[in-house]
C-alpha cells in the first residue's frame, strides 16, 4: 500500500498525475484503505488461524462453493454445525475433508499446527454434553492449541472435580461445558484462578428451556472468573480461549 | 357432630322424626359433614401446629381482626412476610406478639413446643439469603421441630460444604436456601441421601430475574433428591419439612 | 484407610519412611481421601439402590457400554427416558433387560426388592399424564418402595379426590402428577398432611407452554406441603420420595 | 338525521339543490352516518349503562375535565383504578362523588338502578384478592346487576366450595377471582354448569409473576366453562357478566 | 341412591340395622354421596350434553376403549383434537363414527339435537384460522346450539366487519377467532353489546409466538365484553357459549 | 358507483323512484359504499399493486381456488411463504406460475412493471439470511420497485459496510436484514440518513430464540432511523418500502 | 476538508511539504477523514436537524455540561425523556430552555423551522397514550416537519377512525401510537396506503407487560404497511418519519 | 501450615506425640487442610488480590462487621454495589474508606498496587453506561491492573470505534460495556483479535427489558472472541480480565 501511495505521490510531483486526479484517488482512500488494513474479520483469522464457516444454515451448494474456493486458495477451513447427512453429500464431491461426527465439524484433511504453549482444559459435565465438548476440542486443536479434555465431571460427584484442582491451576484457560443446572463452572471457579469460558448446553428437558437454566446459572455465578458464550457454542468458547492463549504467547 | 347424629337416629327410631324428614337431613349431610371432618387446611394445622397467616397483602385492620380472633380462641399463630412497619403499628395495640425482624414473622409470645425428634438442617448460601433462611428457621421451630442452621455455605468455598457432610447425613431433612445461581443444593445432594427442600431466593441482579436463575438451577439439578418450593418461600420449605418430620415421628 | 495410615506412621517412626516423604504423602491425602470416602453420588445409590442412568441423550453405543459394565459388575440399573426405538435396538444385543414402554424405562430383568415399609401413593390427574406416572411408579418400585397408584384423579371431578382422603393420610409420601392447569396437588394438599412431591407434566397446548402452567400452579399453591420437581420428571419425584421413605425407615 | 336527509331529497326534487351538490353531500354521508348510528362504544354504554373511564393513567386535570363534562350532561360515570390520593384531590373540587376505597372506583353519588334479574355471584379465593373482587362488585352493581359475593373461597379449604354448589347453580354468571395458583375457578367449574368469568389477580410473589401463574392456570383449566379476562381486571369481568345478564334478560 | 338410603332407614326403624351400624354407614356417606350427586363434570355434561374427550394425547388403544364404552352405554361422544391418521386407524374398527377433518373432531354418526334458541355467531379472522373455527362450529352444533358462521372477517377489511353489525347484535354469543395480531374481537366488541368469547389461534410466525400475540391482544382489549379461552381452544369457546345459551334458555 | 348513484338521482328527479324508496336506498349506502370506496386492503393493492396471499397455512385446495380466481379475473398475484413441495403440487395444475425457490414466492409468469423511481436497497448480513432477503427482493420488484441488493454485509467485516455508504445515501429506503445479534441495521443507520426498515431473521441458535435477539437489538438501536417488521417478514418490509416509494413518487 | 487537502497537495508539489511528511499526513487520513466526512450520527443530524440527547439516564451535571456546550456552539438541541424534576433543577441555571411537560422534552427557546412539505399525522389511541404522542409531536416539529395530531382515536369507536380516512391518505407518514392491545395501527393500515410508523406504549396493566401486548400486536399485523419502533419511543417514530419526509422532499 | 505439620512429624518421631494422638490430628486434616490449601475463593483472592464483598443486599450492621474484621486483619477490601446512602452511614463509623460514587464501590484508603503489565481497555458505549464502566475501572485498578478507559464509543458513530483499532490490538483484554442494543462489542470484535469480556447494562427502556436486549445481542455475536458476564456486572468483567492478565503475567 505504502509503495503504491508513494508511487502516486511521485507521479503527482512529476506531473504525470494531475492535482485533481490525485485528489480524487485520495478521496477514495479511506474505504480502500479499510479494505487494506484488514478490518475484515475472516482475513484476520486466515492469517495464522483457519477460516471458520457456520455450516448449519448453509445448503450443499453453498458449502460446495465455499470448499472449492478454499481448496483453490490453499487455505485451511473449519466448518461448524454440519450434520452427518450434509457431510455424506459433500464427500461424494470432495475427498480432502475430515468429518468429526460428534463435533459436527468438517476440516480439510491436514494436521493442525500447534501455535500456542498454553494448554486449554475442556471439561464437560455429563455424557450428554460431549458433542458440544467435542466441538470445542476439535476447534481448539485446529486453531493451534494444546488441548486436555476431562469429561463426565459433574457436580453430583464432587470428588472428581476436587481431584482435578491441580489440572485446573496449570491450564491457561478452562472451557467448562454443562447442561441441566449448569453449576459445574461455578464449582470449578471456586477452586482455581484460571479464567473459565463457560458453555451452557441445551441438554435437559422441561424447565431447562433448551439451555436457559444452565445459561442463567453461569451468568449468575457467585464465584468470579467465569464468562459465558451462547448455548451450545463450543466453537465460540474455543475461539475465545485461543485469543487468550494468543495474548499469553505474545507477551 | 356424632352426638347430634345419634340423637337424630334415636328420634327417628322413636318416631319423633319422620323417615322423610330424616332423609332430608341426611341429604344435607355431606356438606355439613365436610365442614365437620375438617377438610379445612387451617384447622388441620391448628390441631397440633400453629395457624399460619400470609401477612404480605393484608393491612393493619385485617391483621388486627385476625390477631384478636386468635387471642380470644387461645390459638397459636404465625404470620409471615410482615414488614417492620406493620409490626410497629400492631404492637401499639397488641402486647402479646413477638416480631422476628429478619424473618419478618410475627408469633404470639409463647415458647415453641418441640414435637418431632428429627433435626431439620437449614443451609443458606450467602449472607444475602439469610432473611429467607431466618423465615424458615423461625417457622420450623414454631411448628415444633428441632432446627440446626448453617449459614454462608456457598459453593465458592466448597470445603465448607464438604466439612458438613456428616451433619447432612444425620439430619432428617435439609432446607437448602440459595440465590444467584442456586447451585448449592445440587452440590449438597451429591454428598448425602437426606432429602432436600430447596428454596430459591430473589437475591441477585440482572439475569437473576428475581430468583428465576436459582429456581431453574434447582429444578434441573442433575443430582437426585431435591424438590423445590416457590422463590423466597422460606415458610413453605419449613412446612414441608415439618410434614416429613411428622411422618418420620409417626412410624 | 486407618490401617494404611498407621502403617505409614510406623514406617516413619521406624525410619523406613523419611520425614519428607511422609509429609508429601500426607499432602496428597485430602484428595485421595475424598476419593476414598465416596462422595460419589452414583456409588452411594449403588449401595442399596439401583444405579440410575438418564437415557434420553445417550446413543445406542453409549448405552451398550453402560449396560455391559453393569452386567459385568452384577449391579442393578435403571435407565430413564429411553424410547421404544432405542430399546428395540438394545434388545438385539442384550437379553437381560425389561422395557417398561409407557414409563420409557429399562431395567435388568430382576425382581425389585422391597426396602421400605412406607407406601408411596402416585396420583395422576389425566389419562395423558399416565406415562410420567408410570415412570414414577416403575422407578419407585425398583428403588425398593411399596407403591399404590390412583390415576385419572383430576379436579374436574372433585368427588374422586375426596373419596381418596383416607388413602392420602395413610401414605408416607404422595407423588401428585398433573398437566394442564396442574391444580390437583393443591386440592390434595388441602385435604391431607402427607407431604406431596408434585410433578408438572408437559401435557396441554397453547398457553400451557409445555408444562409451565402446571409448574407455576404448583409452585404458587396456597396450600402448604407441596414441593416440586422438574416438568415430566417422574423419576425425580420417585427418588425424592424414596429418600423420605428411607428416613422414615431409619428412625 | 332522517329529517335532514328527507329535506335534502325534497330540495333535490324541487330543484333547490343541484344533482351535483346532492351527490357530493351523499358522498360524505357514510362517515357522518357512522357518527350518527353510534358505533361509538362509550355512547352505547351510556344508553342504559353508566359511562366507564379507566382512571389509572389519567391525572387530576384530565379526570376533572371528564367529571365536569359528565356532571353537565347529567350522565352516570364509573371511574376505575383510581388511587385514594387522586380521590382526595378530586373531592376538594367535586362534592357529587362516591369513592369505593377498596374497589378504587369513583362514581357519582346516585343509587344504582337494577336492570337485570340474573344474579351475578362474585367469588374471591383469598383475603388478598378482595380489592379486585370489590372492583367487580361495585362495577356490577353500578351496571344494574344484582350481586352476591362470597369471599375467602380458596381451594385449600375445599368444603367451603362444596357448600356453595347450590349457589353456583342458581347464579346467572359466576365471576371467580383468584391469585397465587388460581385454581379455584377450575374447581368451581367442575361443580356447576353456570358460565364462569375468571379473573387472575397479581397477588403472590416469586414465580407468581404478578398474576401469570393464575392466568395460565385459568386458561389451561381442564374443566370447561371458564373464560378469562386480564389480570386484576375486576371491572372487565363485571362488564362481560353484565352483557350476559343483558342477553338473558332480553330473551 | 335414595332408595338404598330409604331402605336402610326402614331397616333401622324395624331394628334389622343397629343404631351403631346405621351410624357407621352414614359416616361413610359423604364421599359415596358425592359420587352419587354427580359432582362429576363429565356426567353432568352427559345429562343433555354429549361427552367430551380430549383426543390429542390419547393413543388408539385408549381411544378404542373409550369409544367402545360409549357405544355400549349408548351415550353421545365428542372427541377433540384427533388427527386424520388416528381416525383412519379407528375407522377400521368402528363404523359408527363421523370425522370432521378440518375440525379434527370425531363424533358418533348421529344428528345433533337442537337444545337452545340463541344463535351462536362464529367469526374467524383469516383463512388460516378456519380449522379452529370449524372445531368451534362442530362442537357448538353437537352441544345443541344453532350456529351461524362468518369466515375471513379480518380487520384489514373493516367494511366486512361493519356489514355484520346487525348479525352481531342479534346473536346470543359471539365466538371470535383470530391469529396474528388478534385484533378482530376488539373491533367487534366496539360495535356490539353481545358478549364475545375470544379464541386466539397459533396462526402466524416470528413474534406471534404460537398465538401469544393474539392472546395478549385479546386480554388487553380496550373494548369491554371480551373474555378469552386458551390458544386454539375452539371447543372451549363453544362449551362456554353453550353454558351461556343454556342460562338464556332457562330464564 | 358514482354512475349508479347519479342514475338513481335522475330516477328520483324524474319520478321513477319515489322519495321513500330513494331514501331507503341511501340508508343502506354506508356499508355498500364502504365496499365501494375500497376500504378493502386487498383491492387497494390490486389497484396498481399485485394481490398478496400469505401461503404458509393454506393447503393446495385453498391455493388452487385462489389462483384460479385470479387467473380468471386477470389479476396479478403474489403468494408468500410457499414451500417447494406445495409448488410442485400446484405446477401440475397451473402452467402460468413462477416459483422463486429461495424466496418461497409464487407469482404469475409476467414481467413486473416498474412503478417507482426510488431505488430500494436490500442488505443482508449473512449467507443464512439470504432466503428472507430474496423474499424481500422478489416482493419489492413485483410491487413495482427498482431494487439493488447487497448480501453478506455483516458487522464482523465493517469495511464492507463502510464501502457502501454512498449506496446507502442514494437509496430511497433501505431494507436491512439480519439474524444472530441483528446489529447491522444499527451500524448502517449510524452512517446514513436514509430510512431503514429492519427485518430480524430467525437465523441463529441457543439464545437467539428464533430471532428474538435480533428483533430486540433492532428495536433498541441507539441510532435513529430504524423501524422494524416481524421476524422473517421479508415481504412486509418490501411492502412498507413500496408505500414509502409511492409517497416519494407522488410528491 | 477539500480545501485543506488541496492546499497540502499544492504544498507537496511546490516542495513546501516533503514526500515523507505528506505520506504520513495521508496515512492518518482514513481515521481523521472518517471524522471529517461525518460518519458521526449526531453531527449528521446537526446539519439541518437539531441535536438529540437521551435525557433519562443522565444527571443534572451531565445535562448541564451538554446544554452549555450546545449553547456555546449555537447549536439546536432536543433532550428527550427529561422529568419535570430535572427541568426544575436545570432552569435555575439556564434561561434559554423550553420544557414540554407532557412530552418530557427540553429544547432551546427557538422557533422550529419548517423544512419539509409532507405532513406527518400523529394518532394516539387513548388519553393515556398522549404523553408519548406529545413526545412525537414536539420532536417532529422541532425536526422541521408539519404535524397534524388526532388523539383518542381508539378502535373501540371505529367511526372516529373511519372519519379520518381522507386525512390518512393525504399525510406523508402516519405515526400511530397505542397501548393496551395496540390494534389501532392495524385498523388504520387497512384503510390507507400511507406508510405507518407504529409506537406501542407501556399503558396498560397485567398481561400488557408494559407494552409487550401492543408491540406484538403491531409486529403481527395482518395489514401491510406498518413498521414498529421501541415501546414508548415517540421520538424514534418522529425521527424515522422525518427521514421519510426528507426523502420525499429531495426527489 | 507446612511448618506446623513438619513440627508435628518431628514430635512424633521424637516421641513427644503419641502415634494415636498424631493419627487423630491427621484424621482431622483433610477438612482443615482444605481450609489450608485454600479452596476458599475469598482467601485465594486475598493472596495478592483484595477481598471482594457484594454490598447490595447487606445492611449497615453486616457491612460494619465485615469492615471491622478486615481492618483488624489488615487486609484489603473491595465492596461493590454500595449506595451513597449506605456509604454516608458507614463513614460516620469508619475513616479509612474511600467511596467511588459512580462506581458504587468502597475500598480502604490505600493506593492500588500494580501487579500486571497487560493493559485492560475498558470501553463504554453510552454516557448512561458509565457507572458500570466505572465499577469495572475501579475494580480492575484495585485488583492490580493498568487500565485505559474510552467512553462514549457507541456504534452510532462508527468512526470513533475505527479510530481505536490500534488501542484495541495492544490491550491484553477489552472490557466492552453497552446497554440498549449492545452491539458495540460485536463491532469491536470484528476489528481486533484481543479477547473481549462484554458487559450488558440495564440502560434502556421498553423492549430493552433491563439489559436483556444487550445480553442477547452479545451472546449471539457473529464475530468471535466475545464472552459475556451478567447484566451490570462491571466487577465480574474486571475480575475475569484480571485472571487473564495474571495468566499472561505468569507465562
Amino acid at each position: 500500500m505504502k509503495e503504491k501511495l508513494q508511487a502516486q505521490i511521485s507521479q503527482l510531483k512529476s506531473g504525470k498525475l494531475s492535482e485533481e486526479d490525485f485528489y480524487s484517488l485520495i478521496s477514495e482512500l479511506p474505504y480502500k484503505k479499510h479494505g487494506d488494513i484488514k478490518l475484515d474479520f475472516h482475513r484476520k483469522i486466515r492469517r495464522g488461524l483457519p477460516e471458520v464457516i457456520y455450516g448449519k444454515s448453509k445448503n450443499i451448494d453453498q458449502l460446495s462453493v465455499i470448499i472449492n474456493s478454499f481448496t483453490e486458495s490453499n487455505e485451511d477451513i473449519l466448518i461448524t454445525k454440519v450434520s452427518k447427512d450434509k457431510y455424506d453429500d459433500l464427500k461424494t464431491s470432495f475427498n480432502n475433508l475430515i468429518f468429526y461426527e460428534r463435533a459436527e465439524i468438517i476440516t480439510f484433511d491436514r494436521e493442525p499446527i500447534k501455535k500456542f504453549d498454553g494448554e486449554i482444559l475442556i471439561l464437560s459435565a455429563g455424557a450428554s454434553d460431549e458433542n458440544i465438548a467435542e466441538e470445542a476440542v476439535v476447534s481448539a486443536k485446529y486453531l493451534g492449541n494444546t488441548v486436555k479434555k476431562e469429561y463426565d465431571v459433574g457436580i453430583a460427584c464432587i470428588s472428581r472435580i476436587l481431584d482435578l484442582k491441580h489440572t485446573f491451576d496449570k491450564s491457561s484457560v478452562i472451557i467448562a461445558i454443562a447442561g441441566m443446572e449448569g453449576a459445574m463452572p461455578s464449582v470449578v471457579a471456586g477452586l482455581t484462578s484460571t479464567p473459565i469460558i463457560a458453555v451452557p448446553t441445551s441438554v435437559g428437558y422441561g424447565t431447562n428451556f433448551n439451555g436457559m437454566a444452565a445459561l442463567l446459572s453461569m451468568l449468575n455465578s457467585c464465584a468470579g472468573g467465569i464468562s459465558v458464550v451462547n448455548i451450545d457454542n463450543g466453537f465460540g468458547a474455543a475461539f475465545q480461549a485461543t485469543l487468550i492463549n494468543q495474548k499469553i504467547q505474545k507477551q
